[in-house]
Order: structure tokens, then C-alpha cells, then sequence
């Protein structure tokens, strides 16, 4: 339980796509891996049992958030974010910025971190860059990261300009108030869509010596392009020896495109979310189970598909859960989504090792390609 | 798949309760037997996976709920109702006239049968008892119920006994409608908490040649030491070798009495209404996992306790996800629940399979008993 984390290339793909593996103190996370998002502590609708049958190695839970609610003592008294979480594998825990920008007017952000007026019980407290750290490394994460100033695309030039600021000086804080060498602590890069800023950040950030480093502020309401421009800009700046996460991307498509460019680590509420409302990920596309079309459609969601959505359930089945209000109709489109993108990075490392990327994972991701 | 239904009594106990055996076209159970309630088709938030692993052989659902949505011809083209639900072992329904009583303004009662007006579309239609035995064949359940009038405890003597008359003239017309000898069909006994009108309901039903009989009308609101008085006085009057089924009980302690008196099948909502609502039944009692006491406490729900819930989280990690609003709680809380329902009636099963009743399974109900 305390193998220092170290991250090997195994691999590089002509395309740029690097297959990798990441150790840490609970277990080995093949990449390039897409993280299922367990915010509060759990994948909605998912026991960790079935994460673990989907193949998940790596989950992304939140610092911010676990120490609102159920507190930092709490937790550690239930045994760290492991004991919390009933997971035994890697855990990575995104620190708060993102969360600073997506509570909005709880939350105002100055030089000494987040003022936040709890959402959950609307206490007033501040989370420091070296607070960031402290709660990460007391609830026992594998995977840390520094506390960024995330802003929306909508930022002014001088806004973004303040966050690459901000960032660097918190990512300075939070290195020296590290304190547990078994908790691999990642840099957020910042820079909104301008490559000025971007490399500026990037230099800066990759200089303090991170165990990883992760592109942070896109897919914050910019068009795909710009999300695109933005991470092919980026990913040649940060150390090749290094993971590199990019975070809160995306669709299977954009999981393939950002493989190729040679990032490593991916999140996205998108498999799980879309489930509890209906859409559900096919190679065909999206399937939206309501549609009075597949009313008495007694195929699977999708033909040759081995999760147990599919291995048990017709389309119509699905539909009446979905439509009825179930629980369970939730459950098992979260399971098929999760499924299909957990799939979808086995074949793309597959690929990988077999030197056949990107022809074989864009069969695994069919129209999304 | 075209057995014909059969029950066997494999044992009376001196105190009255009866170890049987009751084999449907889509397996056997094991009586006494409690079932899971699944209304929509589905047990709220358990997988049927989970179900068999819980040990669950018979299930209930609800032929009305179904019929409206997702429809007898939705149904039938996805496999039946146990294509629909991904269940394959014995089902059974209840036809609707609980549901009349239940759902209230939107639905009258006449001799012609129960006229809705649909919770789902709005649509006006008429429920007659031989649509309800229809319906029941249609959607392919194990034991069908026959079309009963259920009326609250309130009613008045007048009411109870016009809901005597009419279910007993609805269950002539049941019969007649039969066409599929291996659903079987149980009769209901009504009247209220008159013992006079439920022996005339038992006498009128029992001479119907039904496959076994049900007590409904009871949990209907009456306090809990009149439905024992009226259970206990109708017991007898139905016939020894047809099981027999006490409709909508109960509690643990509940269970283990009316299986005392010699009733063989149970439903209740209450492990998982309870469980979605954060009450966990336990040998001890109930624990209410909101309550802060459990913050910290690092024990499972219930020691010793082999059901996942308590193999994998704390009792603080549990109210987390619970307070937190997630799904995971609920799952887990249902599930412990049901697993205590399940096994309590193993217990008492292997009670009365040791001429140990009702030593050993007061033991497995604890405080309950």
C-alpha cells in the first residue's frame, strides 16, 4: 500500500497515442483509461462490484465535495475514500476548481483560494491550495490534483490570464505542502483558448516537478474545435514521461481523437449521466430509449453487446423502466454507457500493443469515430 | 414451461404452520415464501441478478399497472412478463382490484367490473373479471389472481358486505374464463373485519375450485390486532391442501405469526419502501440510517451479516450515500432488506423442516419476533 506511484510508457503509436501504465498504491491503471465519475463517493447507480465487472480500474471522485459532505474526519474514521467508496482499486480526486466555477455564486476565488458557502449546509469556509493538498492526502487518494482557478469559456482575456496566474501560484503552494510521497499529485495546466497563455502555463506547471500533469478549463462551453485546437496545442508541452490527463473530455469520438494526440487519462459524466436520461451509446450512434419506436423492440440496445443490460434486457423492456420511472431502467442504461466506453479503451489499448490504432478502435467505436 | 400448477404440503407443524411446496410452469417455491414486490415489473432499484442471488424464487408484480402501461400486446412481444422483467422464475400477479382501492378518484366499481380512468395517459377503460383473467393468461404469469372489490378499513358494513357479493360473482366469472390450465388462479376472501361476512366471502370463494386462496383486504389501515383476529379466524376456513396467501403482510415479526397460523405466501412493500427511505431492518430492530449516531461507525448495518451491503460498506458510508441523494444508498439499503425478509423465511423454512418452529426462526427475526 505504499509503492511510490510511477507512470512507464509501454508504447508509442506513430499517430502519437502512448499505451502507458500508471502504479499506484491500490493497483496498476492501464492507459490509455477513461475514469467513471463517482463525485460523492459513488458511480450513481453502480455497485462497486459491477465496476469492478465492467473493468474499471481508475475512478474519479471529488476532494471538494467528500470534504462538504460527509467531512474529512468522517471519512477518514470510515476508512479513507477506499473504506467510503467500498473500492479497492486507484482513485483520483479532482481538488475543487471545477467545482469553484460550476457552484458559481457560493463561491468567490482570491489569491489565498475558494471562499465557498457550503452547498449543503451553507457554512462559509475557504479551501487553500495547501488545504487542497491536506484533504487529498488525508482521505487517502492515489491520484491528487492541485487546486486550479477553472474559469468558463465565456472568460475575459484578463480573467484567463489571472487563473494561468493564480494556478501557478497555487501549484507552487500545493507542491511544498506536500507531505505523503504515495500520492501522486498531478498539475493543472489553465490558459482558456488562447495558445499564448496555454504555453505559458504549461511551462510553468511542468516545471514544479508533478507526478502528472492534466489540461484543465476545456470542455467548459467552447465549440469541439476549439477544444480540439486547444489540446493538440497543449499535449506537446507537457513532459512525454508523464501522464497526461485531459480533463472532463468527452464523447467515444473524442476519446479516439484524443488518444491519438497522445493524452493518456479522460472523464466524462457523458456515460453516466445520458443513461439516467435514456440516451444510450451504440456503435450505431446514440439510442434514444424512449422513442416510441422500440416500444416492442425485443432486441438487445445493442446486437453483441456482453454487458448485462444486453445479455438480459430488450430494447422495449429498457424503455418501459425508462419510461415507468425506475430505478432499475437508470441502472441499466448507466451499465450499458459504461460499459461501451470502459469496451471502447480496452480495444483502443489492444490496439495499441497490437500496433493496429487507430483501424481497430474505430470499429469498437463505429459512428462515433 | 406446461406444468400444471401443484401445491404439496410437506409438513404441519403442532403449531399450525406448513412447510410446502407450490411448482409453477416456471419453477418451485418453497412455502412459506415471502415476495419482493415488483409493481412496474421491476423490484425498485435490484437487478434480477440480484434477486436470484438473494435467494428470491417468487416475485410479485401487477397485471393492472402492467396492462396500462407498458400494454398486454408490449408485453407479449417482448417475451411475456418474464421477457419483460428478465425474470425467470415464478410470477405472480395481482389483477387490480387493490389498485382500485388505491388509486381512488380515478377509478369507479360496478358489477360490470373496475372502470379507470389511467394514472399513465387518461385513457377510459373498463377492467372486467374476465379482462383481469386475460390479461393474467396473456402476459404468461404463474398464479394469476382473480378480480376482487377491496375496501378500505373505513368502510362501512354496508360497503364491506356489496364488496363480498361482487367479489364472489366476479370470481364465477373468472373461473368460467379460464382457457390456460397452467396459470394457476387464486380466489380472494373479502369482509373486511366482520368475521360473519369472511366466512361467508371464505365459504363462497373456497367452493369455486380455485388453486389456492388469499386473505385481502387486511393491511388496509385497520389496527394491527384486528387484521391478526380476522387472519387468524379466516385461516381455517380455507382449504388445507391449496396454499394459502395473506396479502400485503408484513413486518418480521408479522410474518413469523401468520405463518404460524398456517398461511404460506406473503408481499409487502415495506423492505423496500423502507430501504429507499433509509430504514434498515435488523435483528435488533430498526436502525434509521440518517441518524448522525452512524456517521463514524464503521460496522456494517448488521454483524455478522452475509448480504453485500454489509460484506462491503460501513454504516457510515451508507448514510453518506444516502443523505447524499445517491442512488447507491438506496440500492444497498434495499437490498440488505430484502436479504433480511429472505433469509428470515429460510429460517423459518429450515425451522419447520427440523420441527424447530418457531424456536429457531424467532431467532432469526430477533427483536421482531
Amino acid at each position: 500500500m505504499s509503492r511510490a506511484p510511477s507512470f512507464e510508457v509501454v508504447r508509442v503509436d506513430p499517430t502519437g497515442a502512448r499505451l502507458g501504465r500508471l502504479t499506484t498504491p491500490h493497483g496498476v491503471v492501464e492507459t490509455p483509461a477513461f475514469m467513471p465519475v463517482a463525485t460523492h463517493g459513488a458511480v450513481r447507480g453502480v455497485t462497486p462490484r459491477q465496476l469492478e465487472e465492467l473493468g474499471a480500474t481508475l475512478v474519479l471522485s471529488n476532494a471538494y465535495h467528500l470534504a462538504q459532505r460527509p467531512g474529512v474526519e468522517t471519512v477518514r474514521a470510515l476508512g479513507g475514500v477506499h473504506g467510503l467508496m467500498a473500492w479497492e482499486g486507484p482513485i483520483l480526486t479532482d481538488s475543487g476548481g471545477f467545482q469553484a466555477m460550476s457552484l458559481g455564486g457560493l463561491v468567490r476565488v482570491d489569491d489565498a483560494g475558494v471562499h465557498y458557502r457550503s452547498h449543503v449546509d451553507g457554512r462559509r469556509g475557504t479551501l487553500s491550495p495547501e488545504d487542497a493538498i491536506a484533504v487529498q492526502e488525508a482521505i487517502g487518494v492515489d491520484v491528487a490534483m492541485s487546486l486550479d482557478e477553472c474559469v468558463p469559456a465565456a472568460a475575459s482575456p484578463a480573467q484567463v490570464a489571472g487563473a494561468v496566474a493564480r494556478t501557478t501560484a497555487w501549484a507552487k503552494r500545493g507542491i511544498a505542502a506536500r507531505t505523503r510521497p504515495e500520492t501522486a499529485l498531478f498539475g493543472i495546466v489553465q490558459g482558456g483558448l488562447d495558445a499564448a497563455l496555454r504555453a505559458e502555463s504549461a511551462a510553468a506547471i511542468t516545471a514544479l516537478g508533478f507526478d502528472g500533469h492534466a489540461v484543465g478549463g476545456l470542455s467548459v462551453g467552447e465549440p469541439a474545435s476549439e477544444t480540439a485546437r486547444v489540446a493538440a496545442g497543449t499535449v506537446g508541452l507537457l513532459p512525454a514521461g508523464r501522464p497526461r490527463y485531459l480533463m472532463g473530455v468527452g464523447t467515444p469520438g473524442d476519446l479516439l481523437r484524443f488518444v491519438a494526440m497522445g493524452y493518456d487519462l479522460f472523464d466524462c459524466v457523458l456515460p453516466t449521466r445520458n443513461g439516467r436520461n435514456g440516451t444510450l451509446f451504440t456503435r450505431q450512434g446514440k439510442l434514444m430509449i424512449r422513442n416510441a419506436a422500440h416500444a416492442r423492440d425485443a432486441r438487445p440496445v445493442e446486437d453483441g453487446c456482453p454487458c448485462y443490460t444486453c445479455a438480459r434486457f430488450s430494447r422495449g423492456a429498457l424503455r418501459h423502466l425508462v419510461l415507468a420511472g425506475e430505478m432499475l431502467g437508470a441502472q441499466l442504461a448507466t451499465l450499458h454507457n459504461l460499459h461501451f466506453y470502459l469496451q471502447l479503451m480496452r480495444e483502443v489499448r489492444a490496439a495499441l500493443a497490437a500496433g493496429s490504432f487507430p483501424a481497430r478502435a474505430a470499429l469498437a467505436a463505429g459512428s462515433w469515430a
